[in-house]
């Protein structure tokens, strides 16, 4: 009970996130991070940003370019370790020109009872997978 | 104190897993990956592939394809909050023909006193970064 009660938070604070990015809304997204130095955000094709002040910098400079997005979510996935959670996403992106498919891992740490995140990665997925 | 080692037993056990990958050593890497539903592996320009027999599945038909890799590992971050711990780290890769550049973020379980690998992620980072 109390694990599903948790996965149901996680996905809240996760459905929170594309809320944000979708709005570009400065104040939410920061206030859904952790704010440490643990912080990792890897948007696709970057390289990883480590530390939330250079997360910031690049919601700051992502919303700033005035393309908005829309996310359609597919197949989202919690799992809920003690006070660490990760959700893996695929993200179907719609924009201006963009139409694209992304897979994401959040990671969430718990701290008095809230879930923050701690990494976002997105890897673009190609047309077709090798292998 | 304890602390640093944590730490450094969780980057032996991703150096283990970038080991297994340049020997193309199944053993290893299934021996190092916890055997879960909970497992995420997700290569690059791939989609997410979810719990070990499709993630041991890929390892087969990579290591089937005959091109060895080496990884020159460049950044490795460790943060150890428990028994769970994430690695990130810039892979660039060396083979037949390719020469790229990837971030990961590996995520490790403690289990018994060993840490075994339940996430992996590798993003393909772009010639150029946007934004």
């Amino acid at each position: 009970m109390t694990e599903a009660v948790d996965t149901d938070a996680v996905l809240a604070a996760n459905r929170a996130f594309y809320d944000a990015f979708e709005r570009g809304d400065l104040d939410a997204m920061s206030d859904l991070w952790e704010h440490s130095d643990d912080v990792v955000c890897v948007h696709p094709g970057w390289r990883a940003l480590h530390g939330w002040g250079p997360v910031a910098g690049s919601w700051f400079a992502l919303f700033g370019n005035g393309s908005p997005l829309q996310f359609i979510l597919i197949g989202e996935r919690a799992v809920v370790d003690g006070d660490l959670a990760w959700v893996t996403v695929e993200e179907n992106l719609i924009g201006e020109g963009v139409g694209s498919t992304v897979t994401a891992i959040n990671v969430f740490r718990r701290h008095e009872g809230r879930w923050r995140m701690i990494v976002h990665q997105g890897s673009p997925v190609a047309p077709l997978a090798p292998g």
